[in-house]
């Protein structure tokens, strides 16, 4: 399909033309109009051989917006199959890319006083757009989306709750950025992206750094705004919140115009006047104090973040450079990467200072040995909104079927080798009860559990033995213990914490445990009738549509001979108002549960 | 000598009488008045055996500090040969512990408005004391003064000049306490502290991270106020500054009111009503979502500055617990510390369940095999304020002594197989010309040094070759060049950036890329003359008193044989308006220099 994507700044229009899938897109078209002035600006447009550049007698956005099709035309680009739109600021509402109608354009505008300055200029051009090309079905692509997996302990703000329930919290953006880059060096590894732990750094005049953890982000620089983080072109980046009060009594200035200097006048413009990183690259080799200063606190910041997520995720398989500076500074990638040997990660100082980077090339820049892989590549934002605007269009139709609901208790799966720890050796577990999967059952034996702040008696065992112990339990039993247990899929035990198991004959110091990720097992008839493929998530709803509970990003987990049901724990049973029945013995408990939609994650 | 040391906050205050050598301290007494209430407070006298608790006829701090006097010669405890007072914010005029006068009270009063709250409180006890006790001397020691020696690229906010000259930078706060806890950890291990990299991490009601670097501190979480870095008691830590614009629209609030929100209901308080970590352990046991979160942001936070932290220094050595929760909560040390094994830091799990602290004790919790040590171990601000009151009275007398200072353009130390791969086998350099410290000269062979930014061609080369190759650059050089090259002792060189050296027989890649700390080189005889010692740092003053420069920090080394003189690279002569002479051949030039006084550093 052909795909129109526009990106809308205040000061700026940028517009391509993508032939489309939602694997991959082709840039048949790119154009722009930008400086702004005196009732004209500066247009170019790419298409095959052509190069156009020029002036053109056009106001300002709106005006420019207006003139497109007659471009499009000109270049032969009438047929048009859909609009994507780039969109700052998704709140919370919006965590994947969705078709426009007038509701959620509606929806959109009451997300303008998290980004005053963003979205309004977006939404301009999608008004704008859906009146151009009624016919034709307009898509938004959020900033934000991304980052919608961001867990609660990363965009919490610690303040009061009436502000954190009016959407005071963390968002992150550049997430199509983010996204696309991290994507691109999983795919250059040639290891899925939920098998890698990657900081994504983007700088560019906006800056930040990501976090994106097993193919999900985990974390970013910016926060509620793009203002939160790195040291910008001309934005601050983190600023103690006390100088808000300081800078009102020593100077008197509002919060508005504090706010409109950190915006506008800070970053590395406040610090050199100017906002150009090669100029000043250029500008601290003569000596330059300022430019030394602004280029050292530039990177000392990113290299903090990039620590940050490290220390976030457990350590990183992939650091991704990308972002005009990202792209173009060696030795701004050298002052970053320079000291982290610590945590595996050398630079090849050659292969640093020779990066080529044409046709979405993603060159790997690490030493020979280094455990941590160092990408440079080209992002392409314009290209991943013309994707995902595929990719709304063409998602299959929401599957509705019942499925039932069991809450698994606490238990444990052991090894052999921990069963003969624990209870003797040669030991053998003594199936009691059978479990509804096939040929699972719960032992009679129990044990305990231990951790720093305490301690869980009589925990179930789940057979037969596995060849890797695991340990599931939920949140509070995690509190319960004293141990920040991480959400998992089974058998994903990785960097897995270590906790106490004692049991008759002895303890067992052990990693392997987890918070087990809601999951529904299937089987591949089950899968088939439902739609769902193996690794997907789907999100859940547990009772009825006006009072009920939905799930999000349960994980489809299709096995041979599976019987088909969901999975969750007790806190999760809890919130529901599902119990675990005889939980002790790690029975069953049915439910009604409606698959409601596929999740875009 | 008896120092008596206050801690007056604006609901608290806390006195205690050492026994103190600058060296050590011996607690004598400690008492407190706090839960001041309708004229009444609760007070705690401790000395020896006795300790007695009770009400008092008491309505506020300065009746209190009146009361003092009397209380100690009840007990005894009459003759006082200092008292230290704790002043939270030294600004950037303070960096040690400063005996206090009509002038530097004033001094300090000016500093008020970057600490409203807290520097009047400390001022008022002050005032009291030096009326109470006219003829004892008192001294201020402050909050931030162990901060001093961060680098301004970690304490300068990317905000416009006119804020950034007005005072608005980072400070750090808690100085007594992480420098305390860093050296009791570099005791512990039998290195010393200018050998190692430290991150403390202080989680008291107040909570704070700091990384210690080779003995100083680098960076710490709170910034220009307490408020900045992690979640405290009820403080919010980090917030996007774009959070104020958007309360200020959404809720009509003025940045006064924010700022106290954000100070007194925020932290664990606003996420969970209580600010009470223990309270909080026990709810999350309980399921209480509020209490989990609050929990896992807090120590997430952490975390990230641990990793930001050891990435700021390249790796560290130990982590230090101390504060209420951190000397008090395994599962909390467990939460920061899991997950960080990929830097080297594995715990031991039992060693952090048993954690006994009396009597100054640091009990090591690291796992066998551990890279990275952590320690647990109680903070002693008190203690650290009597020792570094009679510190600041037992100071010798500043000497002032002429020296003469030499610049040394950017050169190179080469080791014999350097020389070998730069210019062939069994190459011998030419010395061409003879320097003033004894043996050494300046060959005539010339090098270049290659970078990702770019070349310096035909640097010199001082003879004779060393074990190890070390290369001299200015801070102008190293972004000339495009790689960050730390400021470093001759010889320090682990750890330092990787650089390209070009001969004409070779390259040569190797490491050793620093910028000389400035340092003067002498010998026993005139050490001994001038009162200096190895290792130690004085501040040396170049021109007149009006329109000179003082260089902070100046290293003092000692050599049998030494000439002594000042060594300070060209960007220190530029700004001193001293040349390099002829320069390129590595000359000295001459020019009048005074020791103007110890550094408390």
């Amino acid at each position: 399909m052909n795909i129109l994507v526009f990106n809308a700044g205040s000061s700026s229009l940028k517009f391509s033309v993508f032939r489309a899938g939602h694997e991959d897109a082709e840039e048949l078209f790119k154009g722009s109009y930008e400086r702004f002035r005196d009732g004209k600006c500066e247009f170019r447009f790419r298409h095959g051989e052509t190069d156009e550049r020029g002036t053109a007698s056009i106001a300002g956005i709106d005006q420019a917006v207006e003139a497109i099709p007659a471009v499009l035309e000109r270049f032969g680009l009438t047929v048009l199959d859909a609009v994507g739109h780039r969109v700052v600021h998704g709140g919370a509402r919006f965590s994947a890319a969705i078709v426009l109608d007038d509701a959620i354009v509606a929806e959109i505008d009451t997300l303008t006083p998290l980004a005053p300055l963003h979205n309004p200029a977006n939404l301009g051009a999608i008004r704008l757009c859906r009146r151009l090309w009624p016919d034709v079905p307009q898509v938004a692509v959020f900033d934000t989306a991304f980052h919608a997996t961001n867990p609660p302990f990363a965009t919490t703000y610690a303040v009061p709750k009436e502000w954190r329930d009016a959407g005071l919290r963390r968002y992150g953006f550049h997430g199509t950025s983010h996204k696309y880059v991290a994507m691109r060096a999983a795919q250059e590894i040639g290891v899925p992206a939920s098998d890698l732990q990657i900081v994504s750094v983007h700088l560019g005049n906006g800056a930040s750094v990501c976090a994106v953890n097993r193919g999900k982000s985990m974390d970013s620089s910016m926060g509620m705004t793009p203002l939160e983080g790195l040291v910008m072109g001309t934005r601050s980046g983190d600023v103690d919140p006390g100088a808000f009060g300081f800078l009102g009594r020593r100077f008197g200035l509002s919060t508005q115009e504090i706010e409109t200097a950190l915006n506008n006048d800070s970053g590395l413009k406040g610090l050199t006047g100017s906002s150009d990183m090669r100029d000043l690259e250029d500008r601290a080799a003569k000596s330059d104090l300022d430019a030394q200063l602004a280029i050292e606190i530039f990177a000392y910041r990113a290299r903090k973040y990039v620590g940050a997520y490290a220390a976030a995720m457990g350590g990183i398989d992939a650091v991704v450079f990308t972002g005009g500076i990202g792209e173009n500074s060696p030795s701004m990638r050298r002052r970053i990467c320079d000291g982290l040997e610590f945590m595996g990660l050398r630079l090849d100082h050659d292969r640093n200072q020779s990066v080529h980077l044409a046709n979405r090339a993603a060159p790997q820049i690490q030493a020979y040995g280094s455990r941590v892989r160092v990408f440079v590549t080209e992002t392409a934002e314009q290209l991943m909104i013309a994707r995902e605007t595929a990719a709304a269009l063409t998602l299959p139709a929401p599957v509705n079927e019942e499925i039932p609901v069991a809450v698994s208790a606490r238990h444990v799966h052991l090894s052999a080798s921990a069963v003969e720890t624990l209870f003797g050796p040669g030991y053998q577990l003594t199936p009691a009860k059978p479990l509804r999967q096939p040929g699972q059952w719960a032992a009679a034996e129990r044990v305990a559990l231990a951790g720093p702040k305490g301690r869980l008696e009589r925990v179930a065992i789940l057979g037969p033995v596995r060849p890797r112990t695991q340990i599931e339990v939920s949140r509070t039993d995690s509190f319960a213990l004293g141990i920040d247990a991480p959400v998992r899929e089974s058998g994903k035990l990785d960097g897995t914490p270590v906790v106490t198991i004692a049991g008759p004959a002895g303890n067992l110091v052990t990693d392997g445990l987890i918070i087990a990720a809601r999951h529904i097992h299937t089987n591949p008839t089950d899968a088939a009738r439902l739609g769902l493929e193996d690794g997907e998530y789907v999100d859940v709803r547990i009772g009825d549509a006006d009072r009920g509970l939905t799930f999000a990003r349960t994980l489809i987990r299709v096995g041979a001979n599976s019987f088909t049901e969901m999975h969750i724990d007790t806190d999760e049973g809890n919130a529901a108002g599902i119990g675990v029945g005889d939980g002790e013995e790690g029975e069953i408990l049915q439910e009604a549960a409606t698959v409601r939609s596929h999740s875009a994650g």
